[in-house]
C-alpha cells in the first residue's frame, strides 16, 4: 500500500528541516581537518578468477586520516583514464567480495565501491573499522555518536565519502573530470551529501535516499532505520531538541540546497523504510539539473535492476557532456 | 539457531524417500515425448550498454515443444566454444534483466540462464510462459498439476531444464564437452535433476538446494514453498499418498542416486526453506564424486556471494579436466 | 480500528475506475463463444446421510465448455421447481463437501454452490481444474493469465458463473424465472459481475465484495489478494498501465453500472481485505434497486450468518415479488 | 510442521497426569449439589425461516441451578422420539445463531447444542452469563476460579454439559436411549468428561479436543488457550503445585480412564493449540470401545467437515447398536 | 511513529462522547449503595525485610462492601499524619509485591496501593477477587458485565478507587485533607473517575491514562485492551448502541467535566494502546486546573521513571498549598 | 513453553566451552593495565526529593582509566560502613535514573548500581561512553570488536564490573568485608565474571544470567542478544572458529570454573533469551558454594521481584556470616 503522501501532493511537499546557520562553515572545517592528511591511497590488485574485470583493494585515509578501504574495478586490461562512478554502500552492509557489484565495470567505467566503516556485518561484509567510540547509543549506527554534531558516526562516514572522491580521482586510471557518485538508501543518502560538499561531480545517482529529512522521518514510519531514532529518544527523554539539532547539519535536505551537478533520483510510494515523503524532502529542494522516477509498487527495493538500468542512460549521457563540455539542460 | 539434526547426524542421515519402480522410464518418455520437437534456438543480441559482457535472448522449445527464454552471456567479442555453466534460478524468480548476473560470463565462460516457466513474478522478472493449466491447486507452484505425475509442473520444467542443456550444446559459442550445471534452492534441485537425467556433465553445483527429500520436507518446516504442500494436504485429506506418489518422481533423492557427474553442494545448518537433512538425504545418495560446503551460522542464503566464489574453483578444474581428459577423484 | 474513510465519506466516495469503451462488447464476445458450447449438464445424486437435503454432483461446460462442478442442493423429496439460489464461493475455496453449507436448501430453495476453477485448495475443497495456463505470475490467482484481458483468469471464472445461471435454469427443478446470484467476497465479487451480465435475476446478495475497484484496492491495503497485484508490479515495473487496463474488465464497479437486479449488499468497517471504499465504489455506482448492511466492528468476516439471515429475509420477498411480477421499489 | 512426537511415539504415550484420590467424591458431590435444583426446562420455538429444520430456544438449570441456553434442532414436523446429539461449543464461542449448524438436525437426529456459560464473544455468539465470580486471573477462562477445584470455571461448565444431557432425555422428542455427546477442541473436552461422569451414553465424539493432559500441555505449546495457564503461573510464582492439583481434576485424562461410551476421537499431527500427545494422552487411557482420526497435515482445524462425515457413519451404526440392544466390539 | 492527530489537533480536539442525563444520579446511587457497608479497613504489618520503608497489608470494603486489597507503605517509623499517594494499577496487573514500588513511601509519604478486583495476573500479582460474575463476554475485562451499567465490570473498579481513598483517610497515619490519586494506563483512568466523583483531592496524576474516549478509542486502535470492545461487537453484532450507552458512564471525558481537584496528566505522542487524541479528550473536558506533560517519541511507556520525577515535583507543591490553604492557579 | 532440555538433563548438563589456557594470563593484564590509573573517584549528592534514601552520582576509572558513572543509593542519613551490594544492569540498559531502584538501599544496605558503557538507550537511560572504536560489527554490542580479545567490548565491560567493586571498597560508607554482586541478564553474567577476578567477595548473584555458554546460546536459540554473533557469522563466514576463541575468554562458564564467592543464580524454563541450558552450563561449573533457584513457567523476567526477595534473604544470611566470620556451607 501507499506509504505517504498521494503522489501529487508529495509532489510539492517541502520538508521542515532547518538549515543551521554554520552548516557551511562546520563542513568546511571537519573536510580540512581530514585533508590535512596525506591520501595515502593504497591499490593492490586482488585475485578474482575474474577475467574480463580487474579488482583492486583500495585503502585511503578517510576522517581523521583513518584508512578505509574500498574495492576498484575496471574492465580488465583498462590502460587509459576512464569515467567513474564512486559506489557508496546501503545501512548494515559493506563493500562485500571482489567478486560481486560487477555492473559497472562490465558497462566500461572504473568502479569505486567504497566501504562503510564499522557497518559491513548484516547482509554484505566490510573490512573497514571505526575506531571512534560514542556516547550511550542504541543498537545500530544511527545515534553512535549523536551527542553532538562533533562526535556524530555520519560525520566521519560522510567525510570518508568525500575523500573517496578525492582518492578515486588521485588514480591514473580515473578521468577526474568525470566522476559521478551513486549508492542507494544510504548509499544514496551519502550520494547527496558528497553532491552538497563536491562542486565539480559529473553526475550524482541516488535510489530511495536514506538520511533526509530527519524530522519528518523520525515520527512517520517504525520501520528501520529511521526508528532507531525515535527508540533513543524514547529513553533520552528531553533531548529531541538536541538531537535533532545535531541531525541538521547530516540531512540530504540540507545538502541538497548546496547541490550543483545533475542528479537522478529515485523514490517509492510503498516504501516505509524511506517514506518517499522524505525523498521528495530532499528532492525538491536540490539546486541543480535532476529528475525523479517513480515505482509506484515499490517498496525500499525500488527500481532494482532497473535503477541501474535507467543510471547508466543518465551517467552515460553525463559523462558525454563532461566529456565535450556541453553544459547540462 | 540450528533447524535441523546434528551435523553429525546429518552427515549419516538417510532419506526415507521411495524410488518408484518405473521412475526410469517415465523420464525417458517424458524427454523422449519433448525431443520429438525441434530444439528452435533463437538467439538474438541484446543492447545492453555493456562492454565487456555480450547478451544474447535466447528461446527454445522446452517442455512439448513450448517456448522458454533464457540470457546468454559471454565475454564481450568471444569467438571460440566456451566451458558453459547453465543456471536455474530460485522459487519465485525468473531470469531477469539482461544486465545482471554478469559473474560467470565475467569469469570468462558462457552462461545460459534458463527462465523458469510460469514464475518470474516474485523477486526477479521471467518471460516464460506456462501454457499448461492444473487441476485445484493452492497459490505458488509446489501443487500446480499434483493430481498426476504427468500433469506436475515441475516436469514441464525439469524437461525445460534438460533442454537447456541441449540448446546451449547446440550453440557455436559452447563447448558442448565442458557444460555443467548449476543453481541456488529451486535452481539447485533442479540441477540436481538434470545431473540425473544427462550423463555427460562436466559438473554440477547445488546451493542449498529444494525439491528433495520430500517425505521429511512436507513435515520439518513451516517455511514455504515446501508448506504448500502440507497446506494443500489439509485441504485435500486423504490425498497424502497420492500426493506422495507423486512427488516421488521429481525427488532430488532419487535424482541424485543416478547422477554420475562431480557434484559441488552446499548446505545451511541454520536454514528453515531447505532444512539440512533434506539436503543431506540427496547428498548422501549422490551416486558421482561429490563434496559438501556446510554452512553453520546460515539461513537459506547459504553461502551467499563464497557459493559462487567457491563453485568457480570447483568448475575451473572440472572444466580443465574435461579439455584433458582427466577423470575426477 | 477502521481501516478506511469516514462512513459519511464511503457514502460519497466515487470510483476512479475507467470502463472501457469495448466492455460491453469484450463480454459480449466472450459469453458468446462459450454459449457456442452445449452446457451438458450432469446431475448425480450423491450420498450423504442427510435425510432433510437430497444432494447432487453437477458438472456443466464452463468458459470454453470445460467442465465445472457445483453441488445442487434442494429439500428431500422435491418435486416441483423451486427459487433457487446460485452461489459463488471466496478465493482459495471450494465448493467443500455436499455435507457443508446446508443453509439454502433448509430454507427450502434449490441451492447451486459453483465451484471455482483452480482454486479449492485454501480452506475448502474442490473439483475443477482451470486448463488454461499462464504467463508469468505470483503466487494466487488474481496475476494468473493477467498478461492480456483475454487470458485473465477471472474472464474464464466469470463466465463460468454466468453459465452456472444457465446451467441452473435448464434443471427442471429450478424455476427460471426466480433465480438469484449470492456469494461472499470473492464469491460477491461474481454475484456481481453475473448482474451485470444476466438481465433478468430475481435478485443480487453480495457480502463483503472482492474484484470491486483496483486502482483503489491495488494501493490502499497489504492483504492478499488484492496485494497480489502490487506484488507482481514491484516485479513487473512499467506494466502497471496494462495490468490495470485488464483489470478494468473485470472491476465490479464497472458491472455495477450495468447491473439491474435488486441488491443486497454488506460491507464491513474494520475490513482490511476488502477495504470498505472498494465495495461502495460498486455499491455507489449500482444501477439497480439496492440496499446496504454495513457492520461497523467487523472486518472480512462482515455479518458472518447475520449476513444469511439478512440475505433470507431479502430473497424471500423478492422470490415472492417475482413471482406474482410486482415491480420492486 | 509436526508439531509433536512422532506418530510411533504418540500410540505408546502415556500422560504423567495423577488421578486424584478423591475425584470421584469431588464430581458425585458436585453434580448432586446441582441436581437438587429442578431441571426447569423451557422450550419456545424460534421463526428462522427454515423449513425443514425446526429450531426452539432450550433453557435449562445448570451448575447450582443456573439457567443455561441452547438449541435444540430437529428435522421439521418430527413427532416421535429421535436418537440424539448433544453437542458442545469450541473455547470462546456460543451457541451461535438458530440458523447455523444445521447438519445433525439434517441428518435425522434430534441435535441439543448447548451455549458456554460466560464464552460465545471471540467467533460466535453465546447467551449464557456466568454469574460466578473469580479470585485473580488472566484474560480467557482457563483461570478463571483456579484458586481452588470449588471455584475453577469448568468445574460449572462440565456441570452444565451433565445436566444438557439430563435436559436432552428430558424431552418427548428425544429417544433417551440413544444419546450421544459431541464436540470440538472444547466441545471435544467436554464430551469427555460427560463421557467420564454419564454412564449410559450410546456413543462419545471429540475432535481434536481440548483440556486434556494439563501437565504436558502446559508445557509443551505457547498456544492458547493452553498458554493461559502458563502465563498466569509466570505470575503467581509458587502456585505451579495448587494449580496442577486443582486441574487434575478436570483432565480428559482421568476422565478417560472412567468412560464406558463407544469413543470416536480425532486427532491432528500440525495442531500446536491441542498438541497431539495430550490428546493421545487422553485416548491411550480411555477406558471403553474406542477408535481414532489422525489427521497428519492439519493443524487444530483437525478433520473439518470430514470429522463430521466420519462421526456420522460411527454415530448412525453406534444409534442402530442401542436401537438393538447389541454390544459394541 | 505518530499513532494519531498532529500535535496542534490534538490540543483542540473534543471527543464526541456523550454526557449521560443521570450520569450523576448513577454515580451517586451506586456509591451509596457500598457506602451502605462498613469500611471495614484492616491494616497488618508485613515483614519485607526492608527498613526504610514500612509495609501494612490492608483490607477494605470496596464495591458491595466486598472485600478488596491494597498494600500500604510509609517512611519506617512514622508517627504523625502524612500527605498521602493513592495508587490505581494498570491493566491487567495487580498490587505486586510488598517490597515492589518504593517510591512514593522513599520520597515521605504515605503511599496506599490498591489492587484491582479480579486482575493481578498478567503482569504483576494481585490478591483481590471479583465475587461477580457476567453474561457472555471476551477474553479480557473490558467486556465484563458489558451488558448494562449496572453489572459492568468497572462500576465495581470505580467504587473500590473511592473507597479506597475513604479507607486511606480513615487512617490515622494520613493527613485527610492531603490525599491525592495517581496512576498510569488504567491506574490514570481510575484516576480520573476518583476526580470526577470525590470532590476534595489535593491531586490528580494521571499518566497516559486508559479508559477515556470511547467511542474514538474502539474504532481508532486494535490494541488491547480498547480493542477487546471491538472483537466484541464483532460477534455481537447490532449491540453497539448499547454497549457505547453502557460505556458512557465509565468514560474519562465525563468524569473530567466534573473533577475540580489540580491534575497533571501525561500523554504519548507514539502510543498505540491509549491513542493521544483519547488522553486529549479527557484532558481538553477537565474542569479543575490542570497541565499535561507530552512526550513526543514515546509509546505507552510514556514518561517512565520521568512521570515520577514529574509528578513528584507537582504533587509536592500541591500538597504545601494544601497545608497552606492557597488556591491553585 | 518449556525452551530447552528437561529439567532432569539440565541438572546434568555441561557446557562444552573450552577453558583457554592463557585465560588467567589474559586477565591478569587486563585488569594490571587498567588498575595503574588512579581510581579517581567522585561521589556527589544529587537532589531527588526523596527522603529515607540519598542518592550519590559516583564516577569513577574504569577500562584503561575511562570515566564510569554510577548511582549510591544509602539509607538517608546514614554514617557508618554498610554492607553492599555492586549491582549490573541488562543489555541495552543504563543506570537510569536516581528515583529508580530503591530496594537495595531501602533494605539497609549501600547500593552501587553501575552504568553499562555505551548503552543505556534502549529500555533505561545511560551516561557513560565506550571511547572506544571497533570494527565492522553488526547492530548491538555482542559484536563489537568481537575481531580480538583485545578489542572485544565485554573486556572493557568486565574491567568497569571489576573496578565498581573496588571503587565501592574505596568509600567510607561500604564495608569492604562486606561486598556482594548482583544482576540479572547481562547483569547477572558480569556479576558471574566479577565472581571469577574478584577472590574475597561476600555473595555473587545472578538472576537469569546472560553471556555464558556461547557454543550453545550461538545455535540454540533465535533470540537477541545471543542471535547476534549469529548473524555477524552469516556475513562473516569463515569467521566461526576465530569469533568463539575470542568468546571464550568472556564466557561466564570459564568464570565460573574459578569463583570461590558464595552464589545464588536463577534460571527459568521458559527463557529462549537466555535458554536454560547456558545458565546451568555456568552453574554446574561454579566452583564455590552454590544454590539455584528454577522458575519453571516463567520467561526471561525470571523470578522477576521474588528474585529480588530470594536474593535479600541469601544476601542477608552472608553479609550476617560475613560479620561473624562463618564460613559457608
Amino acid at each position: 500500500m501507499f506509504t505517504d503522501l498521494p503522489e501529487a501532493q508529495l509532489r510539492d511537499y517541502r520538508s521542515a528541516q532547518v538549515d543551521p546557520a554554520d552548516f557551511d562553515e562546520f563542513w568546511a572545517a571537519t573536510l580540512e581537518q581530514s585533508r590535512a592528511f596525506d591520501l595515502a591511497v593504497s591499490v593492490k590488485p586482488v585475485y578474482t578468477g575474474l577475467v574480463t574485470v580487474d579488482v583492486f583493494d583500495v585503502t585511503f585515509a578517510g576522517y581523521d586520516g583513518q584508512p578505509v578501504r574500498a574495492w576498484l574495478r575496471v574492465p580488465a586490461g583498462t590502460t587509459e583514464p576512464l569515467a567513474t562512478v564512486v559506489q557508496y554502500v546501503g545501512y548494515g552492509g559493506g563493500r562485500g567480495e571482489p567478486t560481486e557489484n560487477l555492473f559497472w565495470a562490465s558497462a566500461g567505467y572504473a568502479h569505486l565501491h567504497m566501504d562503510t566503516r564499522g557497518q559491513g556485518s548484516s547482509w554484505s561484509i566490510g573490512a573497514t573499522p571505526d575506531p571512534d567510540g560514542s556516547g550511550p547509543q542504541g543498537p545500530g549506527f544511527m545515534t553512535r555518536g549523536i551527542e553532538s554534531r562533533e562526535t556524530y558516526y555520519y560525520r566521519r562516514v560522510i567525510t570518508d565519502a568525500v575523500r573517496a572522491v578525492e582518492a578515486a580521482r588521485s588514480l591514473p586510471i580515473v578521468d577526474a573530470e568525470r566522476v559521478a557518485v551513486l549508492g542507494g538508501s544510504q548509499g544514496g543518502g551519502l550520494a547527496l551529501a558528497v553532491a552538497g560538499l563536491v562542486p565539480d561531480l559529473a553526475g550524482v545517482v541516488a535510489y530511495v535516499p536514506f538520511l533526509c529529512d530527519f524530522p519528518r522521518a523520525a515520527t512517520i514510519t517504525d520501520a528501520d532505520p529511521y526508528r532507531e531514532i525515535g527508540r533513543f529518544l524514547a529513553v533520552h527523554r528531553g533531548s529531541e531538541e538536541a538531537v535533532h539539532a545535531t541531525l541538521a547539519y547530516f540531512d540530504g535536505v540540507n545538502f541538497a540546497k548546496r547541490a550543483v551537478a545533475p542528479a537522478s533520483i529515485s523514490v517509492a510510494l510503498m516504501d516505509s523504510t524511506c517514506p518517499p515523503s522524505t525523498v521528495f524532502g530532499a528532492y525538491n529542494n536540490y539546486a541543480g539539473a535532476k529528475a525523479i522516477t517513480v515505482w509506484p509498487y515499490n517498496g525500499h527495493e525500488g527500481g532494482g535492476p532497473q535503477d541501474d538500468v535507467v543510471a547508466l542512460a543518465v551517467l552515460r549521457e553525463l559523462f558525454d557532456r563532461a566529456l565535450t563540455g556541453d553544459a547540462v539542460a
